[in-house]
């Protein structure tokens, strides 16, 4: 072995540079492999991971930038800002995007730095075990570590029969480099990337036709929501059929026909310049070889691992993406800490019914604990307060009057058991309630502090007020 | 006496209103006057108070207006949208503001009918004491009262010599009803409405200069927020000078000259089409008639309350701005909702140490807690967490990078102490903090609490990391 670590991250995503950079601040000596290269011009191994290349980061620049067009487009003349209709030059989005991402994972690589973590890029794959730990073969080099972190996320569902070339037919990726605004865009999967990216388009001028497999509506979401949700996106333009049979899909070189079946069996077809496929996202191992060593996975191809990450091999841990729990990089990046730390000797966890939901459509959607359908299906008793945003000086002030704050309180404790925002800021003001959760607050609690007059967080104040059957603004 | 109440409430601000609607709530007879009809177009009483009317609300619209404007002008091209120069359309603007604030107004006048409170139209002012309590003159009519919440807030310090007509000189009021964009804009006072009235129509057009006699520039808020605030706001082009001694003003048909002498003590003048007069406010009891009965009043003018708003009466209440603490209307909330719960025989507090306060500049400011410079009076021992806005991929993604979150915490105990934000989404993001101090939070608590990325309360997340020393991302 040419180089010996404490400990080997593989992957360079928000699970793994963030475990990284943890076990270095907590003293071992440490390394983190990556050999995507995401869009990086030189073809260099990013660090980042899908989130911050292909995912989170750039659809939130994207996102910004739609809705303040968009605001261009219809709310100006209202609020006495005289524009002409406004054009959108996709080249110059696009560079701003990639800026942005260039700037945030060469400052991964400068946290590398000063925190002492090795970079290696490359491929890492399992190569077998030695007395002191595991060989990690990195590219063409075989490293030695003592504990392994498996980081290695997740990728985009295909579907068979739908060949994604990122061109015509995109995931995540293609998604996020469109060189025009397409006339017609089909996306399959009413998801939280589906919904973003059919938003950011829909926004820019696109017509918007997403299929849905599934039944429900963001059946994860609590139920209210998703029929709000549902009701607000379809007033908004995009069309959204829930029930829907796929057929065939023909791509040709200048569009794609996506023949289906609706709720009702009559067959249909789409046409549309460009396909979005958004059907979920697999855990990804491919060329981990850790069927070499033993390494178990569960039928959906997930590492399995126990409440703190641990496989079934010592010393090996994997977190993110390609475990169970949900997909998202703020749960990777505490599953992260949490293995370091227990590295290390101490204490760590991460509880997966507080780790906040978000999707940054217009209005935000954010939840926390448990929807109304869940504590239904619990038999659980409890209160709900439900305020909407119409009644919230803060939002008719930004002209962002849609959607409602509900609280779920127990009705014995008054503790509350979820959170549920749909509406402007949800992603920022689902923190407070987060904090309220961890701290096992009742809702009277979150009802009798103080929040600053005129902001939206009042609206959560409210909620908690409605709980308790005394909401003072509704 | 024509009518009796259980609860008379004196002022339908926020303090009044929240006041009288949470004593009807718990079962009292309530009544609530005002004769103040502000900008009502038929001069009737509205509801509401300065925040509603004249102040907070409107002000908003304005700043909300005012941004996208700003961005229009100054972000959209680097994103791609384009749009011509973007032109106010001041008139608009104005009827936009006052339909949020009849619709908000109207609003109250619905909740006062759905919990059965009393408008009546009208001046309220003591006219005497009999067995079961107090008589009130309201407007022509004499009402009895077991209990008086007095609620008639602040107006606006003018200053002499310098006389407020609300077209060439204002104050609050006029500030908020310009007919155009000023090309030069004087204010005397860089305190919350200077530094907000001056962002909107710097944002709009107009230069500005802000004379403070003050020589620290928000000396309530911590140094660095406050040295982070005036290089920023200086850089926007607001010309704030500090510690300047103001001489005469002189002002005309089209403008007004104020005289001056720098912090050097040299003498200067500025030329502008309209001074804001935006010297701090006073608590406002113009014939109250409290003299009648012996309330009594402290050297302010304020009413002297105990920490309960117990005045030297027995039966009488007084709460928010006309009482000592933070003239802010969550503040005369709570106290109001405070009053009526201990009348109805029920526990209420208010701790004037967890309201928050914010300015809604761009970026916003917000803060709770301990100030550093306080801590240090006290010579308390402590830790600080202090991250940029600049480490934050959604601040990035919003082209809002200014500022940092500065968390104190107790170097003993870890409880934190204060939390100080200038940035994006302040305003909001400080409800968190507000709670974790309510909930006496350690920073590693609110550092193990799970954020969801990519949002602006990751900020806050990192700042209780760097407390203790593990910052992840900076």
């Amino acid at each position: 072995m040419s180089k010996s670590f404490d400990v080997l991250v593989i992957g360079g995503g928000p699970g793994g540079y963030v475990a990284a950079l943890r076990a270095a601040q907590l003293g071992f000596s440490v390394a983190c492999c990556e050999s995507n290269p995401y869009a990086d011009p030189k073809g260099e191994p990013r660090l980042g991971g899908v989130c911050l290349n292909v995912g989170c980061i750039p659809s939130k620049a994207f996102l910004h930038t739609s809705h303040l067009f968009e605001e261009a487009e219809h709310a100006f003349a209202g609020q006495g800002i005289e524009v002409g209709k406004p054009k959108i030059d996709v080249a110059k989005m696009l560079a701003r995007k990639a800026e942005i991402v260039t700037r945030l994972t060469t400052g991964i690589k400068g946290l590398f730095r000063k925190n002492k973590v090795t970079f290696l890029p490359g491929h890492g794959a399992f190569a077998g075990a030695f007395a002191a730990g595991w060989k990690i073969r990195v590219g063409a080099e075989e490293i030695g570590a003592r504990e392994v972190i498996v980081a290695t996320g997740s990728r985009a569902r295909h579907l068979p029969g739908i060949p994604v070339d990122n061109q015509i037919i995109c995931d995540n990726v293609g998604a996020l480099a469109f060189d025009a605004v397409p006339k017609k865009l089909a996306i399959i999967g009413a998801g939280v990337i589906g919904l973003e990216m059919g938003s950011v388009w829909r926004r820019l001028g696109a017509e918007i036709d997403i299929l849905e497999v599934g039944d429900r509506f963001l059946s994860a979401a609590d139920s209210d929501v998703a029929k709000e949700a549902q009701r607000i996106f379809t007033k908004q333009g995009l069309r959204i059929q829930l029930g829907a049979q796929l057929g065939a899909v023909k791509a040709g070189k200048k569009g794609v026909v996506v023949a289906y079946s609706g709720k009702d069996g009559k067959a249909s077809q789409i046409e549309a310049d460009r396909l979005i496929v958004s059907a979920g996202r697999v855990p990804h191992t491919d060329g981990l070889n850790g069927e070499a060593v033993g390494l178990k996975m569960d039928a959906r191809g997930a590492i399995e691992v126990d409440a703190h990450c641990r496989t079934n091999l010592p010393g090996v841990w994997a977190i993110g993406d390609v475990v169970r729990g949900p997909m998202l990089a703020h749960k990777a990046m505490e599953e992260g800490v949490m293995v370091a730390e227990i590295i290390a000797g101490q204490a760590g966890h991460c509880d997966l019914e507080r780790i906040p939901s978000v999707i940054y459509t217009t209005p935000e959607i954010a939840w926390i604990g448990k929807t109304e359908q869940q504590l239904k299906a619990e038999g659980a008793a409890y209160r709900t307060g439900k305020i909407p945003f119409l009644a919230n000086g803060r939002a008719l002030g930004m002209g962002a009057t849609e959607g409602f704050v509900k609280m779920l309180a127990d009705t014995g404790t008054d503790r509350v058991l979820g959170v549920h925002i749909i509406g402007a800021g949800a992603s920022d003001l689902i923190a407070e309630a987060v904090t309220a959760l961890e701290f096992s607050a009742a809702a009277e609690d979150l009802a009798r502090i103080c929040h600053a007059h005129p902001t939206l967080s009042e609206v959560i104040h409210e909620a908690a007020l409605a709980c308790g059957a005394r909401a003072l603004h509704f």
